[in-house]
Order: C-alpha cells, then structure tokens, then sequence
C-alpha cells in the first residue's frame, strides 16, 4: 500500500503488534480482529484500528485480518524486510553485549564489522571482526554502509559521527551519553541507557525519603 | 547539597560530563573548567555551567571545579553510588545480553537474578541465576527489591509488571515494545531498541527512495 505519513506514537505500538501477532501458537484461527489485538495487549480498540489502518489494507469487517498478511505488513512498514547494513564503532562493553546479541535480525539490522581504537581485541566473545578505526572509510565506502552505530565514550562520540557521516552514513544510533550535532539529512537516535538509569534511580531515591 | 528540582533535559546531559571526567587522564591539572568541559563535548558553555551549578558547590571562580570533586557530585547525583538491586524477568536474547554486560555496574545497578517462565534455562552465558517465575515474589520479597527489569515479549509485559508491582517493585525499565499502565507512585522507563530501528530504517528507506 502507498506510504502515509506516520507519527513516531504510531511507530512506537507497531513493534508492540508486531510481537503479539508472532506468538499466537499455529492452529488457531488464521485470522485476527483488531478487537482481540486490543484485548491482547491492553490497548483501546479505536488506537488499534486506525493504527492498523495505517499499515494495511487488509482488514475486512467482521472478519478482521489475515495474522500472516498483517505480520507481513507491519513487518514491510517497518522495514524489518529489507535488511540494513551497519557498522559499530566502541567495542568496549556496550558495544560487545550488542555484537553478542543476535535478536537485531529480526528486525532486519546486520551488523556487518566493528570498529576499535584498541583493535585488534584479544579475549572478544563476538564473532565479528573487529577493525582498527582507520579501516572505518574504506569498508564503508566498499561495502555502502548507510548505518553506524555509537558505543564509544562520550567525549568521541562527536568525532567518530563525523567520520561516520563522511563515510556516507545517513542514520546514527547513538548509544553514548552526548547530544551529536549533524546536518539536516542525517538521522540520530539516541539510546541512552545511562539517563534511564539516572531517572530510575532518582525515583527510587524520592521514595525511599519519603518513606523516612 | 540540597538537592533541586532537575529537568529531564539536564538529567539527560550528566552522564556525558561523567564520562568525559573519568576519561581525563592522570596528571593532568585536578582543576578543570565549565568552560574546557563545554569545549571538549562541544557543548554551549553557559548551559555546561549552569547544569554543573545544579549538581555541585564545587565550583570556584577562575580556577573551576576539583576533578574529582565533581565527579563525586555528580555520581551521587545520579545515584552511581547507591546500588539498585534489581531482577530482570525475561532471560530471551535481549535478557541475557543484559545480564551478560558488565557495564551497569558503574551506574550502581545490580542485578541480582533473572526470572524466566523457562527456566530452568540451559547454554545461557551469564553467570547470574536464572529462576522460574513462581519465585519470583518469594525473591523479590526477601531481597527487598525496588526495581523490574522488563525483557519478555510485548504480550505478556502488562502482567509480569503487574506482578512486580504486587512484589514491592517501584521502579520498572521496560524493554517490550508495549505501552504499560501502572499506579502514580511507579516510575516506568521505556527502552524500545525496536522503535529505535523502525525510525532509523524508515529514514534510510526515505532517503533511498529520494534518490531513486
């Protein structure tokens, strides 16, 4: 179906469908109504339906859709289907427990090679090569990567997206705790798992003061 | 000091001071400046200046803030210096690649178990144990538990939240791409790594197709 413009609200629960739709065991019924979705995952009926209007055509009164039709949909909207290249650059913790995790694929992300300025890194549990920093233009360039992946301190964080947008990159997930600064054309999203942490503690501390 | 009220947005930009003072290599000047921090995260020096006032009384005009002084401030600030004893429900790929990284440990974060409704799980690399669910409130009860982690799939993250809740829990870090409704008094935190490369994806297929 033709594109519609989509807000990041809507963008944020498709994952959320995603995931139901997938477990439902095989043998039930092949189709799904946008009601028990609702019912399913606690979520009002009228949000569900015109969320799922948004990603498909498939829907049919009474009947509801078609469990594989809507997988493949919201599948295909969120560009889970077509496979995107990345890079990592830090592989120090962060970025070693995110080599280490296979669950990226299902969601489409192939994290192609990382790179280190402390490369080559001995006693690593990944698989995948990890390089040294000045290898980062040339594989880049040879194999058109369009996303890059931060896991390096803070204070490099501006300097390795730099780089990385000069290598061709157009879309950052940033994982270290700094704002990037960079042109217009250019995607960051930020995963600060420290400021979570931060606010998380915070509220548990106001808690606990106002227990005493 | 008295602690103020904090705003998200300074929250968000701690972990970024800290982690470039701890980078600060030994026998350098103890002092450093609102000013050579801005520079080095490329950041507005007034707003540097002003976050750092919020969180320390440290500094001192023309000479700036002891190093290690601040460092103090602001770990405390955040809590890194209190542990957070937490379990993490859900020991799937996300769940163990939480539990297999090291790093929460300097933001004052320990895990002390995992609950999984398939436990008990053999071939998981963390050296953390993993527990069925019925012991999950017995656990959580006798450790004193204040905060969830969330890993399970979206479908069933509304009731394991639910649990914690009846467990004492009063702060959750929610990784299922699934809204949760909770009382006033619970803080939820929402990491969504797939809504985080759905926008990422979605961007690329965007400049991709504008090329064509």
């Amino acid at each position: 179906m033709e594109r519609k413009e989509i807000s990041k609200a809507v963008l944020k629960r498709l994952p959320g469908y995603l995931s139901y739709l997938k477990s439902i065991p095989e043998g039930t019924s092949p189709y799904i109504s946008a009601t028990s979705l609702a019912n399913a995952l606690g979520m009002g009926e009228v949000q569900v339906r015109k969320d799922l209007a948004m990603v498909s055509n498939g829907g049919r009164p009474k009947v509801g859709y078609l469990r594989e039709g809507l997988i493949e949909d919201i599948s295909q909207f969120l560009g889970y289907d077509n496979t995107t290249d990345a890079i990592l650059v830090g592989a120090g913790k962060l970025g070693q427990a995110l080599l280490g995790y296979s669950g990226f694929e299902a969601y489409g992300l192939n994290i192609l090679a990382a790179f280190d300025a402390k490369a080559p890194i001995e006693d690593q549990d990944s698989k995948l090569p990890i390089y040294p920093m000045e290898q980062m233009e040339s594989f880049c360039r040879t194999h058109k990567v369009l996303m890059g992946i931060i896991t390096v301190p803070a204070e490099y964080a501006q300097g390795v997206c730099d780089r990385l947008i000069q290598c061709g990159i157009k879309a950052v997930w940033n994982f270290a705790p700094v704002h990037l600064d960079v042109p217009a054309n250019i995607l960051v999203q930020n995963e600060n798992m420290a400021t979570s942490l931060a606010v998380l503690s915070m509220h548990l501390q106001a808690q606990i003061k106002d227990k005493k």
